[in-house]
């Protein structure tokens, strides 16, 4: 551990592929990437435990700095000894800007050099958000990794008005790095905007990386684009990205566009996906999405996923999941979180195995083939 | 371990109370009693996992056979292997017989000598529950103790009523003994009915206790009358039940009425109150209840119970459980529901102590100050 709040260790790239191995070091503990991050919106990864997310060997999760600020408060947690302490969760946490939270969720929202003005989705008061705001509030959070305020325009929003919002994103990086007061143990990332158009995703990249953030993140992908839009953009985005610093793919959890992330020389993810469906009972196994709630699963006294170690596979059987999910028991909807989180978690292992033993596209292929039933193509 | 389904060992008399110290042996481990059971309607305690249990010294749990029938029905778990298989429980199971819940939550019942017509609370659907099926459905969950189907008439029901009645549950508790297809694994418990009338009350406990069942259970109380009508049933009641059975009053489960029925000699309780009132943040402490919601404890970072060595104590703040709880977080309702179910099991423990040391009176005086700040008067 240097003396900046974060380290990065480059150990491997793969031969086929953009992939690599890395450890990226915080006042927190390390992380092993690749790595999927859990998330935790409201200060607690929805249903599960710290000891459970521990148990599952989740290394880092992310929280919602927008979320946050308007329960309990960023002054709340602070004054509670920061996120950490809190949650009681020692190991690392990110926080993102809000950026994404203001342009998705909140309403009649006006957007300016100085910030943006919106209203809140809970109670419609009027907010306000400026690039000094966000980094003020993640500053009182204390995650170990914070995000700069972007603006995140929709995929394919028109191209003048992308062109300027990226402009206005690195001005607000810019104005984030001033307004950063604990950058010796809070690494800043800064986020790579310019929606579908390749020019404005390069210039933007450039410009973004000429401010030497410690890692920077993909936004603006994820938002309802087709996987294929999302892979070129990563196609053409991560080689020039720094190779000695973290990327980190925003809000990405379905398994393909894990490997396919991962191929492309991503090292971070985070996706609200695995817990939100476990709470309608869907599950991803090694043989596929399994939806417990299916009358086949009735009687079915098998685990969830036969390969699977984690608690719930361990514990309980389909038929019993079952009948938690279907009479609304929490129970339930923690055990299929577990094995959702789990399953992620475990596939990131198989990916850095298959990443240490230069096979990563042909690991790619077979998980595929059992998860979808089909060797989905790519052009890698 | 005897041969049958259960064995009571009487410890210990209290000096100066009726209260006792013993041990229930059943085929899945011993019960020291006094003992509060957390109830598990659908084969879960509400938020809390077996380890949780385990963790917090539950020594028994409840399930009610009424709410199993219907969803996921008895037949299934006999094929998962067993209730305690079904949810992982491997420690000693009690059921109830149905009747309450007939009683309580079913529309238009007619109850007739050959058992009781009613609609399911869920969908509507008429259904039908004698002692016969009762104990079937029971056999099927495989609880280490079971409850014989009774009626469960109002505290103040008319005499002539709850005259019939009485005698129709000694019938049924008859043709449950017949029915009963597991009595060398499965202890069943005959109910003691009456409603408020003293000589019915012991009537029915004269005519059950010579049929000879190895426990009884005491029906009818909680159900909506004063507490001191219910101790003064206890009064009356527990002296002329078997010395050498454990007793069970059902339903009862706030800590004043735990310790004035212990004091009245009964052995074993089970309530829904302490996971209930944890689902809207009402927590038990050994300072009174505290309404976690309530604006005091935004910012209050210490433990919900400063005396308290729970998960939740040692690893939580109020301020944190208040805001799960006021943004519906599931964990929350984790933490509370641990809390309170450890609050009841840990009053218990004291109990026993305070027996051993005959001045279970003193503990009482001494708790009620605390609890609810005054010396509640009971005429023991």
């Amino acid at each position: 551990m240097t003396s900046s709040a974060l380290n990065f260790t480059l150990h491997k790239k793969e031969k086929h592929t953009g992939a690599r191995l890395g450890t990226v070091e915080t006042p927190h503990g390390s992380i092993e990437t690749p790595v999927f991050m859990p998330v935790g919106t409201l200060a607690t990864v929805k249903s599960v435990s710290p000891e459970e997310l521990t148990d599952m060997n989740a290394q880092i999760i992310l929280s919602n700095t927008y979320h946050l600020w308007l329960r309990p408060g960023d002054d709340l947690v602070k004054e509670a000894g920061g996120l950490h302490k809190f949650m009681n969760w020692d190991k690392p946490i990110l926080t993102d800007s809000g950026g994404f939270q203001v342009f998705s969720l909140a309403d009649t929202r006006k957007i300016e050099e100085e910030g943006v003005t919106f209203k809140s989705h809970l109670d419609g008061k009027k907010l306000f958000l400026s690039p000094e705001k966000a980094i003020q509030i993640e500053n009182n959070l204390g995650a170990d990794i914070i995000m700069s305020f972007d603006e995140c325009p929709d995929f394919n929003h028109d191209y003048d008005y992308v062109k300027n919002s990226i402009n206005r994103t690195t001005h607000w990086a810019e104005r984030g790095l001033k307004a950063h007061e604990r950058s010796n143990d809070q690494a800043l990332f800064g986020i790579l905007q310019g929606a579908g158009y390749k020019d404005l995703r390069l210039q933007h990249a450039k410009d973004m990386i000429s401010l030497d953030f410690p890692g920077y993140s993909i936004g603006g992908l994820s938002v309802g684009e087709s996987k294929e839009d999302m892979y070129e953009v990563l196609d053409y985005l991560t080689p020039v990205m720094p190779e000695n610093k973290p990327r980190y793919l925003m809000g990405v959890g379905s398994p393909d566009a894990l490997i396919e992330g991962v191929i492309r020389g991503v090292d971070m993810f985070d996706c609200v996906l695995p817990t939100r469906i476990a709470r309608n009972g869907t599950t991803m196994t090694s043989q596929g999405r399994v939806v417990i709630k299916n009358a086949q699963y009735a009687r079915d006294f098998t685990p969830l996923d036969p390969e699977c170690d984690c608690y719930t596979c361990r514990n309980y059987s389909r038929a019993y999941i079952r009948h938690l999910i279907k009479t609304n028991e929490t129970f339930g909807i923690r055990l299929t979180s577990i094995h959702n989180l789990h399953f992620l978690i475990n596939l990131m292992e198989q990916i850095k195995e298959a990443i240490r033993e230069d096979r990563l596209l042909d690991f790619r292929d077979e998980f595929f083939l059992r998860y979808y039933g089909e060797v989905k193509k790519s052009n890698f």
